[in-house]
């Protein structure tokens, strides 16, 4: 009964999901759904992705979080229209989550719109939102066995972040390990050692999401 | 629809944690669980706390994990008996889990029961066990705001430990901040920070849970 209850409740949200996606398709929005853990530094890799594309791009972004509207002001401080979901609680963003933020936010002109999903590697993976793709934000001090223990979120992913290599030096996590790791769960998707506190790493990153976009615009 | 069939889970699995309650009170068994994000260290802390209380008190363990058998061989190499449950994915463990797997320990003599949940501050906080109480192991470097962000697990725990203090010099976090914002959600949990890693402040923590079994075995 509980599975079943369950297949219902996600093949309902994968229907909300497409019709979101042919929305975003529609405007010539790049939907990108940012995973991790709590203080995986989510939002401090959304602060340096705007900062570095804002000059150059149009950007939007959906705030999701439990409780506390402290991200979405974060974001908004740099000028970028976002609007906060508050799960109460609750686990994952779910595709009809998004419809509603999304008939909150101006999707004319708009190139990316950046979603932050709440802090969790385990359900927001099962949740289908209508993004393009999603981007898993890990961080070197979680350890380098995440992958592994959370394959979900990284097979499924279209890139991985590598947050806080600054604190590399103070951990027992070498670099090259967990970029294996990732690989052996997803061959594809590139992955972006960087530090969203320094700054170190991050134009490579926002180099290759500026090149989505313009994929986005051509084929999508 | 959902709300009904996730209450009736909820009622179901309260159900059966009641039972195991009982089951560990007959016993004499102190049951804890342990809750955090993936990577707080949850595994490193039950490692310092096995060191600590092995060679005092008769230990056992049960260590939850989406997959992987990785963090049971960790506790199993320090001569403890451990239950691995894998849940497949499922983002946190259920009462009916723990009846199963405390069916393949041996509970006559034990006086401590260690729980790992899956890494996860949301889901696992909805889920009554049959523990005496949790314990929620947040690290300092997932940031300060924590508390604030996911309030029920820090609101139902019996304690707190703040871990990872041999990285507090790298961040941005100051530990009173982080303590009176716990305070502020639990004002009667006592703190305990601590480096699992270096083993610093683990003594205080280990004597608190030690004062507990004695309590356990008088009163429960």
């Amino acid at each position: 009964m509980e599975v079943k209850v369950v297949q219902n409740i996600l093949k309902a949200n994968d229907s909300v999901a497409r019709v979101n996606r042919a929305r975003f398709d529609a405007a010539g929005v790049l939907a990108v759904n940012f995973i991790g853990s709590p203080g995986s530094g989510k939002t401090t890799v959304l602060e340096q992705t705007v900062r570095t594309l804002g000059p150059l791009h149009r950007l939007g972004c959906i705030e999701g979080d439990p409780y506390t509207t402290r991200d979405a002001e974060r974001i908004g401080h740099l000028g970028v229209p976002v609007v906060q979901i508050n799960t109460r609680g609750g686990c994952h963003l779910e595709a009809a989550m998004i419809t509603q933020a999304a008939d909150d936010l101006d999707l004319t002109g708009m190139e990316i719109l950046l979603i932050e999903n709440v802090g969790n590697l385990l359900c927001p993976s099962q949740y289908d939102l209508g993004e393009h793709f999603s981007v898993v934000v890990l961080s070197v001090t979680e350890g380098a066995d995440k992958p592994e223990k959370y394959p979900v979120a990284f097979q499924r992913a279209g890139a991985v972040i590598i947050n806080k290599t600054d604190l590399l030096h103070a951990t027992d996590v070498n670099l090259d390990e967990v970029t294996a790791t990732i690989r052996r769960f997803n061959p594809d998707a590139p992955v972006f050692p960087l530090s969203a506190r320094t700054g170190e790493g991050v134009a490579p990153w926002c180099s290759w999401l500026a090149g989505r976009v313009k994929q986005s615009a051509g084929s999508c």
